[in-house]
């Protein structure tokens, strides 16, 4: 039984709490606490045998919880897993897991010296379509990375400008930071480290201090090219993620819901060239990929092996996210709103 | 009646002889030379009353042609519009005019003096689709621009690399001039001249001289962005332009053919935001490109108006694609074949 | 302030419950009650102010209702509306609103003494693309009809054979009374009454006494031609309606959620014919269907119009349903389950 | 080295040429003839060594034709078949070999004393979706089958109603024995007999005496139904055929070209139910299915193998159509054209 506190009871903190109390887990959960104690009041009514902790030190000073879910905005992010790994705990902390790389410095030696696992919510790894692309791509499917080219974002809403996201120093950083990573993440998956970061980050519609849009340019030391973009005014929501290879390409599309159908199609280059072999696989229904995540979680605390998705990972995208903060010529002027 | 010269006979010259052929047209082939004569000959064959001329000097020098088309390898293509010009014949010269933009220098001007009309054959302006994407933003239906996105590729096809597009003197360029042209062309339609000119040119795949990828960041000066493909490596074909504006987004996919049924979704913001109205058209059956972009040809000769693809149209996008190819760290070293 | 009762608090019951709830409508729900008792407390828990009725007739008797929603099996739909319109009550019956159209018999007149509103919740009605083309027709986009084809279906669920639509007496019918009465109903809304019935009914795979799929072949006076298949052994949900006219054809697809985004599509021939004028809407985003009906509801209370979806319209798709059901060579061996 | 001689040189006989031709055959076009003599000299001047013979019966006397292809119109199929036969040629015979199944009564049997082969060009059974689909269902892939659902049509072109096919002599019939045999002959494939044939045939749109829809349902003896439209009012060019099984489903659309890429699509049940498996394949690219047929031939002249599209095989089929052109109520008169 995995005895579970959760500081950060927001969308994302209660969307963790209902997976971990799934029946097919051993997991429990034991204290939620909130900069908000009403949001920690009402995901434990949710849960019994759910305490609320008074804040965060008194969740972390439990000895009853195992692990420490750290769903909070992202300035507090790198802090509290460094207090969870101090208290012994295992940590599952949201994605970025800091606003910058520097944050992060030092916290996986911590962990290890901890003896604790520590596994940076990069959910979409678990997507069934993105999954089976890296299988089929470490298998050599497509043969040697050529070149990646995602699309990801979605259209906003009204006041999206007035959220917490739009605040850096909560944020660290606007859409780039926040969907962006899922692909820079991604993009290592297959690519592994880039040398280069080159692109545009800037602030085209929304009337905030962070960027809604990021247009990047990476190429690793091979010479393979990813060529990113993540948008908040991308109006019809949209995952694209394509893997080109020598001998063919992976295409994810979608991630369900407001994404449309996730799909995984495999075009197998021909001998004699022409139209490619066409295979594709769709994942209808909901979204399981919190729920893979947490499985694997649990697996990497039962057998100690090494999680998808681990703070070296978090601090390397997050190396390129701030070096594309650093380009110059960024753009702040949004565009006049009717 | 237009009297038609056409020098290259290969596919793209046997191709606007078809056109002009059309009953619809009050046009007819009149003359056709080729550096292989025996291509020059065949086309004459297929069209009763078309004489092949010796060289391209014997063809201008006809008094019977009034229209020269120049669809021969990028290398002649500005040379022989200026011969065109300077023998007092209107040209209908295929993209991209010439493999630098130095070789237009000087040619507009001349055009002008001479009384006569010279059309580049961008002929993507002239799909359904496009041209209504076009007209729909210049209503200001999605309001002002914020980027563009648009990808661009085929597959190639067996001993690709031992094509004359795969040699720089023929050429002068790759999958940039050659496809990438279009997307520039396009681009500028929607946000005019690009002041910057980033990205990354490079062979990835094919052994040739010249790039295979184009990968394009260009910024106008109201900071707008367009953010461009254009590959040989695209496995499967794929024809995709969108244009973001503060109000909605225009998407035009497939271009007929092997790159899909074409289609124009424009999706409209409403007001409170969320999903948006979404209307698509699709344009199945044939390809009416060349066609509608021939009609134009004739149009502009009989009323003289400016045709849609000047000179400086071909001089600005050819601008682009040399200043991408002097961008530094190309790579040139394909991936190894297996 | 229209003041609502339900009688039936299960899934359908608790969907009308938040939407008359929505802030948008002048409405209120006072009582509810429920054969389990339990369903009706949990519906008032939900809704201040709302009352627990002991039972039907203690709900028909309160003077604060204006309005009963009846949402109960299809047992009992026709004898409760009939109780409230003699007391006097406007009623929102759920659809097919009868096991059989005997059970209606009178009560369209009964209502009109009564002076009450009686409307039968043919909700698909309200779907955006089939409303949309419904007024294309209606406006001749396309022509005289000259015939529909439909499909409708899902692939149930885990003993799916042991709910009470499996139960003839609770149900009156499977599948095509059920998501069948659906098409029918679309159905007469561009071809009129239906003449002929033919077709087949018959159980394939659920062990249960009534039918998993219907197929129906109707034929109006006109000599158009119904085409209808639906079926709980569809594996994949799917909804899909087409209209052939004359002149062109109208298509929708999707109902949302797991049946695909909603879109309409109308498909005009030109007079050379060949590939038809395409153009299409496309409906994402939440089913506002039961929003649109329950306004529509409240516009026929305020204004005394005649609801789309009488009692009379129910009777009349009941009645080809019953046909159908006295056609002879029904199959009633399902398939031998793994 | 098999030598051919082709009697009817329209459309069809010259793409059957075109494809005996192909470098990858040991095979050749020796002789061809037609009603029009001037389609048979157009046809041998396009291949080399080609003779014009006088008539039929010239054609059959040729000691050096091994194998005849009839490509007339539907009237000569069956006579030119036996007459064939009996001159000791294996013959491939276009679909649906005859106007009705009493042309082909004895004709199996003759082609087997006669020692020759004979099969009829059911090429919709060598395209790759449906050979796939047909070997995914013979392994089990979806379990014993519940019913077949497919819609197969076009929208006909200016003068269709003018066309031969437009005239039951020659035709036997219109839409049914044209596109629907089709359908007819690849249910088979999957379900076998059908013991009751019940639907409607009508003239809903084309003034021609033959009908431009059937709509049919088919029943084997196990109970498995075949729901099935064929149409040249469709408008839109659509190929869809769906196999439902106990299992799981099979869904081919798409023929290439106008009809849309072909693509087949395998969903599978899970245990648990909910939403299915799903994988799919798509063909893009030129259309092989006339190629792939014709080396079926090959292969079964030299191994005496039983081919697929027997004699039998189209007496069945139009036993069908047949059956359906003898159902009451048949709709004679079009709607009014505008």
């Amino acid at each position: 039984m995995t005895r579970v506190g959760i500081i950060g009871c927001g969308l994302i903190g209660a969307k963790r709490a209902r997976v971990l109390a799934e029946a097919r887990f051993e997991s429990r959960l034991v204290a939620a606490c909130d900069v908000a104690r009403a949001r920690a009041e009402s995901l434990a009514a949710q849960h019994p045998g759910c305490a609320v902790a008074a804040d965060t030190e008194a969740l972390l000073a439990r000895p009853d919880v195992d692990l420490v879910i750290v769903a909070t905005t992202h300035d507090a992010l790198a802090g509290l897993t460094r207090r969870a790994i101090a208290c012994g705990k295992h940590v599952l902390v949201e994605k970025p897991a800091a606003r910058a790389p520097e944050e992060l410095q030092g916290l996986a030696a911590e962990a290890r010296s901890a003896g604790v696992v520590v596994k940076v919510g990069f959910n979409h790894r678990f997507h069934p379509a993105l999954r089976r692309a890296q299988d089929l791509f470490d298998s050599g499917a497509v043969g040697p990375l050529l070149y990646l080219r995602a699309r990801y974002g979605h259209g906003g809403r009204l006041g999206y400008e007035r959220e917490w996201r739009a605040r850096p120093e909560l944020s660290g950083g606007g859409e780039l930071i926040d969907q962006g990573v899922h692909l820079v993440d991604l993009a290592r998956g297959f690519a592994g480290e880039f040398a280069d970061v080159a692109g545009h980050v800037g602030t085209f519609f929304w009337d905030m201090p962070v960027e809604d849009n990021g247009f990047l340019l990476l190429k690793n030391a091979t010479g393979a090219v990813a060529f990113l973009h993540a948008s908040c005014t991308e109006w019809k929501n949209l995952f694209s993620f394509e893997v080109f290879g020598r001998d063919g390409k992976l295409q994810i599309d979608g991630l369900g819901g407001s994404y449309g159908v996730e799909r995984l199609t495999f075009y197998r280059m021909r001998p004699e060239m022409g139209p490619p072999e066409t295979t594709s696989w769709e994942y209808p229904g909901e979204d399981h990929s919190w729920r893979d995540e947490y499985a694997h979680m649990l697996d990497c605390l039962a057998t100690g092996r090494t999680p998808l998705g681990t703070l070296d990972d978090a601090q390397a995208a997050l190396e390129v996210v701030t070096r594309a903060y650093a380009l110059p010529g960024r753009r702040t002027a949004p565009v006049e709103r009717a």
